[in-house]
């Protein structure tokens, strides 16, 4: 299906406004601006029009209006995506879920929350504190609900908690053809029907504009511990992961940097770390028994693996200085590389599978003089190599890793995105990985957006 | 649309048998009969053909085959189901996966496994002991991997582990235009397309039939323990559920049992149990320390929040008579009702609703004069009340009490089924549980099974 949109004339601005009111309809260009390009190096592209709807069935509206008029309708969140998926990169129609931040009901003793696609999980954070739970999934970006629902956003914590995916009971979903349906229920356990929910979940708005969900919470936990252990090689940290994972351990956050990334710490902020591959692990206990139950076994686990140091501790200004090189990994390379942009990988592989991974990426970024970076979720398998890059010819460089590593990453049973999503930049991958379940996925997609105006250009290669 | 399926004719027998060998195709009647009925009252009814393909291919041919005949194909792995899931209703073939029972790989070090849907789960975690790795989820029977995965089995230790569904990381689906589809990837985080893994577990056969799985493993626990609590309310009983979870405490299992359920037990057993609202707790734990603080932890949460008593244990003989009462009360319920059926409630509410819907289901038993013995995995809000019955008339009363908690499931935020699936029994919930949402469920299945020979009369209420 091509795609031929129409184009947004002052018409259709003044029929939006006159169906959601003028002050939630804009065709400035700061605004337009602000809400042209996330987080990535992908090109800025702005819309020709910003809707803020402000209930469902507004969106709903939005969404039937732009398919009827065959108008590419781009749903918008804080802009905190890495990989172009929020860019209205055909145009059209803005639809931002910013003015949709309400907290709808805190359900303190079911551990749940109902919130509006707009709210932000770190907002969310601090009224859920004071009732002793908090939302588990942490990306990192400023990130809304519903944005992290459309990508299915992830982040170290995903390791004991989930990823938001998992912390997703029941969702209202506008469909272009402008219904309201509801998917789940607050039930934890359902089998009742065809699980919708997960199809919404991830589809980065190409099936539907979720606009409220409510989601699981969790204990803050009473008692949180850090350890770090630091390893001959590569190997030998990932055995580490193994034996950890395999001893019943629960860890929330288990992260692995390589020598590189500590010996430009060390470097930059005048540290004396262990520069060998490292090993960054954190616990969330009930209590201090459990706590000190979880650490001795853990150390116990690292030394038995060969680790070369082992660092751990319950206390809390010493946790911080553990983690200080895994908490600011990210904002120390961008400071070093000022100016820079970054692309960041995302694959994903099973944990046997994760040594020869990131040997093979630091094998490629050593023979393509490449400068990056790499970071792991290695309890989950996910590594990030951060690539900064100049100009064009720096970003194909950048790029050309990527594939390398992608490829990889599915030779060794992976993924190419573990919590980034598809967006713009991995649509390519889309056939290699999925096979012929890409054409049913495809054929879900022409069901539910038949007029093909729903975040055009992400997720599935739809055909030019 | 209608289903007016074609007949099974001998010619069309002797199609199949030259299609999968004549080995893999029966027509007897002894072996229908066998295959005619689940666990359920749900009324037995034969296929009028048997084939058991050997391959994730000859499944999609004989899908293909029926697709283009219109003969009803009824997916089955062992009849342990408890809604009339895989009772072939209307005639047709009946596609058993039994000899597709191959366990393809053993992953330790990423704690997966890779199998044939026809593998029994008990014969799996036979094969796995000896690694240290089992898989948790325990739906009870002795199903099959594809018939978990098809009806999104649960059991007790989902409160730890999760369903099956939150356990599965890859598929292969076989589909009814002859494809065979990979969904998902042996990587532990996925945010690669669309989630079809999920649109396919929990859909009972009625989109593709699954014909292998990879599913996450856990360690063995080292160390395992159980508590008792008695309470001298279902309120306090349901309130102490809530401390647990807010606790921290990461429960391997927390089943309720209600007082009539105990004084039952005691009677037959000749057993002295406080008969009171009951709560037995497992707990899973990596060393014998950690164990120990979370029953010091879980024995102060009761007893905060009231318990009349409260027994602990790390002792496995002891552990055994402490849950005597619940590992065996489905068994001693069908003993003291010989010679009857059962009907089996399933549905689940949010925790907080638990109390209401526990004590809702207490007063509708003695109101309809109807005996039932309620159990319920309290720590995911699912209950089950078991209703025997003798006769038509008794089945029905026993439907009507089922009506009257699903309603109140539903106003209560919940669902009609947490673990059981819809199968033919709760077909008739589907548009009250679901609204719009159906619609978009019957649209998928349309896209999916344009012949509706998938599974008919199961899930969704397809008109007549």
């Amino acid at each position: 299906m091509p795609f031929d949109f129409a184009t947004v004339t002052p018409a259709i601005v003044d029929e939006l406004a006159a169906m959601l009111g003028s002050h939630a309809v804009s065709a400035d260009a700061a605004q337009r601006d602000q809400r042209s390009h996330d987080v990535s190096g992908h090109h800025a592209r702005a819309a020709d029009v910003i809707a803020w709807p402000q209930t469902a069935e507004q969106v709903a509206q939005v969404l039937k209006f732009a398919s009827d008029r065959r108008i590419a309708v781009t749903p918008w969140g804080a802009g905190t995506s890495v990989e172009g998926n929020p860019i209205p990169v055909h145009g059209g129609i803005l639809l931002s879920l910013e003015r949709m931040n309400r907290i709808v009901a805190i359900h303190a003793d079911d551990m749940q929350a109902t919130v509006e696609a707009g709210v932000k999980y770190r907002d969310l954070n601090r009224q859920l504190e004071p009732r002793g739970l908090f939302f588990p999934v942490d990306p990192g970006g400023d990130a809304t609900l519903g944005g992290m629902l459309a990508n299915n956003a992830a982040g170290p914590k995903a390791l004991k908690y989930g990823a938001t995916k998992d912390n997703a009971l029941a969702i209202e979903v506008a469909l272009c053809d402008g219904r309201v349906i509801r998917c789940g229920s607050r039930s934890i356990k359902q089998s009742s029907g065809y699980d919708l929910l997960h199809l919404f979940v991830g589809s980065e708005g190409t099936l539907g504009v979720i606009t409220q969900v409510t989601i699981k919470l969790a204990p803050l936990p009473r008692c949180v511990s850090a350890a770090v252990a630091s390893f001959g090689s590569v190997v030998d940290a990932i055995q580490c992961v193994i034996a950890l994972k395999r001893s019943g351990l629960d860890i929330a956050a288990l992260e692995f940097m390589d020598a590189g990334q500590v010996r430009m710490i060390n470097q930059v902020e005048g540290m004396t770390l262990d520069a060998r591959p490292t090993l960054f692990m954190e616990f969330h206990a009930p209590n201090a028994q459990a706590l000190e139950a979880e650490l001795a076994l853990a150390g116990m686990v690292c030394r038995e693996q060969g680790a070369v140091s082992v660092r751990a501790t319950a206390d809390p200004a010493e946790r911080q200085r553990l983690w200080f090189a895994r908490h600011n990994a990210y904002t120390i390379a961008t400071r070093v590389h000022a100016g820079e942009r970054f692309l960041t990988t995302d694959a994903a592989v099973p944990i046997s599978a994760l040594a020869a991974l990131i040997e093979f990426a630091q094998a490629e970024l050593a023979q393509r003089s490449l400068a990056g970076y790499l970071l792991g979720h290695a309890g989950d398998g996910n590594v990030h190599v951060l690539l900064p890059y100049r100009d064009e010819a720096g970003y194909a460089a950048a790029q050309a890793f990527n594939d390398a590593l992608v490829e990889k990453a599915l030779n060794l049973g992976g993924t190419c995105t573990g919590e980034h999503g598809v967006g713009l930049g991995k649509v390519k991958f889309m056939r290699q990985e999925h096979g012929d379940a890409l054409d049913v996925m495809l054929a879900l997609r022409r069901l539910l957006d038949s007029n093909g105006v729903l975040n055009p250009g992400k997720v599935l290669p739809v055909e030019l």
